[in-house]
Order: C-alpha cells, then sequence, then structure tokens
C-alpha cells in the first residue's frame, strides 16, 4: 500500500504497545516516524517501512499527528519536553493508562505549549491493535477527533469518542478496568478448590466463561437501577448475597484456602443492610461505596472487629 | 403436546426456579405431578396440565424421576423425610444452591433410603429454565443421568454430567461462582465513579461487557498456567498489577469512594512478590490463596498493620 494520501503520524514510544501502534500505521500505509528512548526498539519498524527520529524535535516536526504510548504521562511529558515548541499547532493523542489527574495534568501542559489534546486509552493488548473489534475511547478536543478519525481508526475499529474532557478515557478506564483483578482472584480460587479436588482450572473455564456472559447480561439493570436511584425491585438482593456468604466459608473449609479478600465483601453487604438495603438490588452497594466516611478503614461487622485500620 | 410416551415426572418446591422447571416438563409433555409446601403454588402449574400431589407420599409415588428445587439440602431432606420410603428404586435429582459438603450428606441420606441420586445445579434464572443455551450441570449416579438425560435436557440445552461424586455440581458452581460478587462490586464502584463527575452508569455498560469478554478469553491461558503450575512466563505480571494498585487510590481521591475492599487485594499481591512471584503471571495467586496459614486474617503490608482480625 502507498502512504501517498494517507495522514502522517509519528509515533513516540515503542514498547509492545507502541510498536504495535506503529506497525499498523505502516501496515495501513501511513507516513509513520517513530522515536523512542531506547533507540534499537525502532529496528524493526524501519525495515517495515517507519521513519527513525534521532531527536524528538525530528519526531514532532516529521507528523501532524503525534501519538505518543510511553509508560505514564509523567514520562510521557519529560520524552516531549525538550522539544515542546515544536507541540505548537500539532494534534497530541496520548494512549498510556494512568489516573485522570495525570491526563488533565498532561492536557494542560500540552495545551500550554500550544498543542491540540486528546487522551486515549486502548482496551486491549498490543497484538489486537487494528483488530475490528478491538476499542480504543478517547477524550479531549473533538476537533482532533474529527479530522483524524480514519487515520485513529486504523488501530481498532471500535473507535469512540467520549467527550471534550481530556481525563475522560482515562476516567472510563479506570472506572470498567476496577472489575479485573477482583474478578481474576474470584477465578483463582474456584481454580484452588478444584486442585484440592485433584480437578483441573481448566475443567472449570466453561462454565467461567458463560458465567461472565450472564454477568454481562445483567449489567445493563443494575446501570438503570443505579442510574434511577431505585433498588426496590431486585433481581437479586443484598439480603440474599448475605446469605451466600456463608457458603464462602464452607468452600474455604473445603479446600484450606485463604479467604481474608471475603472479609470487606461481606463487610459492604452488612452495611448494606445496616442501611436499609437488605431487600433492595445488590446494586444499591454502589451507595456504600459512595460513603466517604469508611475510605481506607474496614468497618467491625456484628460486634466482631473484623478488621482495624491502624495506618 | 401430548405426555403419552414421556417419562412422569415429579417436581418437589415450587419457588421460583421450581415453579419454572415444573412448567418446562409441562410444555415439553412429561406428565407432570407437583409438590409444595405452601399448595396455593401448585395452582397455575395445575391449571397448565400438572396433578397437585397433596401429600409427599403422593408425589414420589407418581414418577421415577424426582426433581427437588427447595431453599437448601436441608430444607430437602426435611420435606422428603415423611416419605422417605418411597425413595427406594426412585431417581432423585435435586437442583438447590448450597455447598459440596450439603450435597454429600444429602446423597447420603437418599442412598441410605435406597434412592439413586444426582445432585445438580442450574446457573441461570427461572426465566432461562429449557432455552438452548442454559446450563445444568450434574455429578452423582451415572445411570440417573443417562437414563434421564432427555429429560433433563428439557430444562436446559447445554446439560453437563462432571462425574460421579455427588457433590460435584455444588463445586463447580461455588468454584465458578465465586466471581460474581467481587466482579460486581468492581463494576457499582466504577459505576459510583461515573456518577461522581455526573456521568451515568449506562454510559460504562457497553464498556464493561467488552472488558469481561476480554477477560473471558484469557481464562484459558490463566487456567493452563495453574494447572501446569508454571507462571513464567506472564502476558500481566504481579508487578504490573502492583503498579496499578496504587492507580487505584488515585480513583478513590477522585471520586470520593470508599476503597477499603481493595486492601486484601493489595496484600494479595504484596504477599506474591513475598512468595517470588513479582515477575511471574497474574495467576500465580492461587499459589497464595492456597496457602492456609493466613486463613481468615489479614496480611501486614510494608510495616504497616493493614488489618488485624480479632474475631
Ligand atoms: N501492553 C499492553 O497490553 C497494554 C495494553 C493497554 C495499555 N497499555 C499501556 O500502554 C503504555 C505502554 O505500555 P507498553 O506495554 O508498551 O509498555 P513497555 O513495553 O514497558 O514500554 C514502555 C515504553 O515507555 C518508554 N518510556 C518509559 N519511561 C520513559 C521515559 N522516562 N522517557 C522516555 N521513554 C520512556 C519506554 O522506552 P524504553 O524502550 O527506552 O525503555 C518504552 O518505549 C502503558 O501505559 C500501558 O499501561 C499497555
Ligand atoms: N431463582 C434463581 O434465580 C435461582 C437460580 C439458580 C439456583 N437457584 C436455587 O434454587 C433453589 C430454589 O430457589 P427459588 O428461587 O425457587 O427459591 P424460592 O422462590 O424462595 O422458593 C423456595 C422453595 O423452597 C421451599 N422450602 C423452603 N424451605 C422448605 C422446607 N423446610 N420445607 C419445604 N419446602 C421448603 C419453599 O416452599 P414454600 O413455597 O412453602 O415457602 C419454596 O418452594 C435455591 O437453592 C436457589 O439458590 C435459584
Amino acid at each position: 500500500m502507498t502512504g501517498q494520501h494517507r495522514t502522517p503520524v509519528t509515533v513516540v514510544g515503542l514498547g509492545s504497545m507502541g510498536s504495535a501502534l506503529a506497525e499498523a500505521f505502516i501496515d495501513a500505509g501511513h507516513p509513520t516516524t517513530v522515536w523512542n528512548r531506547t533507540p534499537s526498539k525502532a529496528t524493526p519498524l524501519v525495515s517495515n517501512g517507519a521513519v527513525h527520529a534521532h531527536t524528538m524535535d525530528e519526531a514532532l516536526a516529521a507528523s501532524p499527528l503525534i501519538i505518543a504510548c510511553l509508560t505514564t504521562y509523567e514520562n510521557t511529558m519529560e520524552a516531549l519536553e525538550p522539544a515542546a515548541a515544536r507541540l505548537k499547532g500539532r494534534a497530541l493523542v496520548t494512549l498510556n493508562s494512568g489516573s485522570p489527574a495525570g491526563a488533565r495534568q498532561l492536557a494542560e501542559w500540552a495545551l500550554g505549549h500550544g498543542a491540540r489534546y486528546l487522551g486515549g486509552a486502548i482496551k486491549n493488548v498490543p497484538s489486537a491493535v487494528g483488530a475490528e473489534n478491538t476499542l480504543l475511547y478517547y477524550g479531549g478536543d473533538n476537533s482532533v477527533f474529527e479530522e483524524f478519525a480514519s487515520t485513529l481508526r486504523v488501530l481498532g475499529g471500535d473507535t469512540v469518542y467520549l467527550g471534550a474532557d481530556s481525563d475522560l478515557a482515562a476516567l472510563y478506564e479506570m472506572a470498567v478496568g476496577g472489575t479485573l483483578l477482583p474478578a481474576l482472584v474470584g477465578f483463582f480460587q474456584g481454580a484452588a478448590a478444584m486442585q484440592a479436588r485433584g480437578l483441573t482450572a481448566a475443567s472449570m473455564v466453561r462454565f467461567s466463561v458463560k458465567w461472565f456472559e450472564m454477568i454481562n447480561s445483567v449489567l445493563p439493570v443494575f446501570a438503570e437501577e443505579i442510574d434511577s436511584g431505585d433498588y426496590s425491585k431486585p433481581a437479586s438482593s443484598v439480603n440474599l448475597f448475605l446469605a451466600g456468604a456463608a457458603h464462602d466459608e464452607e468452600l474455604g473449609k473445603e479446600a484450606s484456602l485463604d479467604m481474608s479478600w471475603h472479609k470487606p465483601f461481606h463487610d459492604l453487604l452488612e452495611r448494606a443492610v445496616e442501611a436499609g438495603h437488605g431487600d433492595h438490588s445488590i446494586s444499591a452497594l454502589t451507595e456504600i461505596l459512595k460513603n466517604p466516611g469508611h475510605t481506607g478503614q474496614l468497618h467491625s461487622v456484628e460486634g466482631e472487629v473484623a478488621a482495624t485500620a491502624l495506618a
């Protein structure tokens, strides 16, 4: 494919993700300039047709659209700083992970140097870059999204503009990503229980997959309850989950597992009951999580001091 | 449809789930006898063609296959006890929730009365009973599963025999189900963060659904690592998750959320690092969960007593 009529793009940062991004632009025929702190990582991309910029100034000068994918927002500012004057009038798009506050800070810095800024996030692994189903979302300067939409879509078919705030991608990323570790630990616990019985973790995968599909099917209902604040028509009540919590302990005993990570969940359920949500939908836990009074401190349960933060 | 050549079935327990089970058998043309402690719940089923047994003895006498769906295993024994002699030679299938120990106890009791026992579980809601994709799994007497497979398949197209142990369905049910509350609390936290910004929970649903699909796609890899015990080729390492844990705290601050339920997860990560798993796959947490020494007690983190169980 010839890059004649495609938007020139510069990719800053050639780690696992940045390299995959650059590769996708090259494959789609975009004139692609690459920069990395450790220059050797540019080699495979150069042999596929990328131009290797040896200075940040060259890198930024080469394209109207700069895609940065370093580890953090701080790293990004640090790397761009020596050539910050070159950002003026250019579109800067970040695709690293980080907090909303970090995104806002970078946005302020970039705007201060006259850049047009779009804060993005990629909700997938490097090998998925470029696929039809791969999700990338962006918040910030809408004119950047509009002008470069077809170029950005090279990175994934499911490309979404969230709104004008530059930290929206970081915010959604965190809000959505917060299920990962808890869900995985739940799965690992199940796997440990399997092994305690001489069964394989593999034997439960197909059932777990179905279970997450079931969870997916109920999320719209929970979201509606949360958005309306009406928890009074529960498909599954807080009390039902509390009754199930007793079974959890039995699983722990069966398989000699460390179940200590369950305590805060039981605590949340207890606090929801105390707050009058016993017969309400389990989604009423959202209201308990909003209670900042408890931040950082575990709560006493039924006269038993379950856990005390002394930090 | 005529029930002439279909296996007669008795359904004991007509709560939300039991009623759905009985309905499915009636719809499929099985001569269906029903019993419930509170007799009025039989009325809608009788008008659809079920026979109402007024005593447990009548209920059990009516069919070679008895499906019980009461709240617990204990309730089930209690309800069947007055007519236990009638179980002799009959196939008893339970579909309630409960612990593996409860299933074993019921199996022993049922076998003691000469029943052939199959312990089942239905991994779905009452409205899904009968659907092609609905999963039910069973453990116990294989001859019961073989003899009544087509009848059991009336309840859901995805009907699975797990093995000869009568508690296998309860075990898988717990192992698989352990992701539900943690995953939901993660979602509710995200929803609370959205609301703190004036955004809706509904706006994150489609991204969360995609995220759970991504999680599903990696479960086979994690299962393989766990089954082989080889955690050395991580797609995502324990250290990567530990680095991400810092961001969690920022989300909590951003949205004034109660993040106390994160502590045990950070603790698991720290303990995994201490055990030498820092650069290993996150699935190595399975090994930490297997450590019964820590059961019921949260661990101190970095010189700070994160939480102490005094119970
Ligand atoms: N990999 C994934 O699955 C994935 C998925 C979604 C999002 N992300 C996010 O994408 C971002 C990059 O991830 P990755 O997997 O590509 O990471 P990686 O392989 O570790 O690469 C990190 C990149 O950042 C550069 N860097 C770090 N600090 C720097 C500094 N102070 N100055 C200049 N360059 C610096 C590194 O340069 P050197 O080569 O010189 O060290 C390298 O190019 C992260 O925020 C990550 O969370 C990754
Ligand atoms: N509903 C679901 O989404 C779902 C999904 C999967 C599995 N399950 C499991 O299926 C089982 C039944 O659930 P459900 O939703 O049908 O519950 P439910 O609507 O509360 O019905 C409970 C049933 O158990 C009976 N019962 C309870 N204690 C009894 C006793 N001591 N003696 C005689 N009968 C007794 C009740 O009789 P009365 O009518 O006389 O009270 C009623 O028929 C539970 O183990 C549940 O966890 C339910």
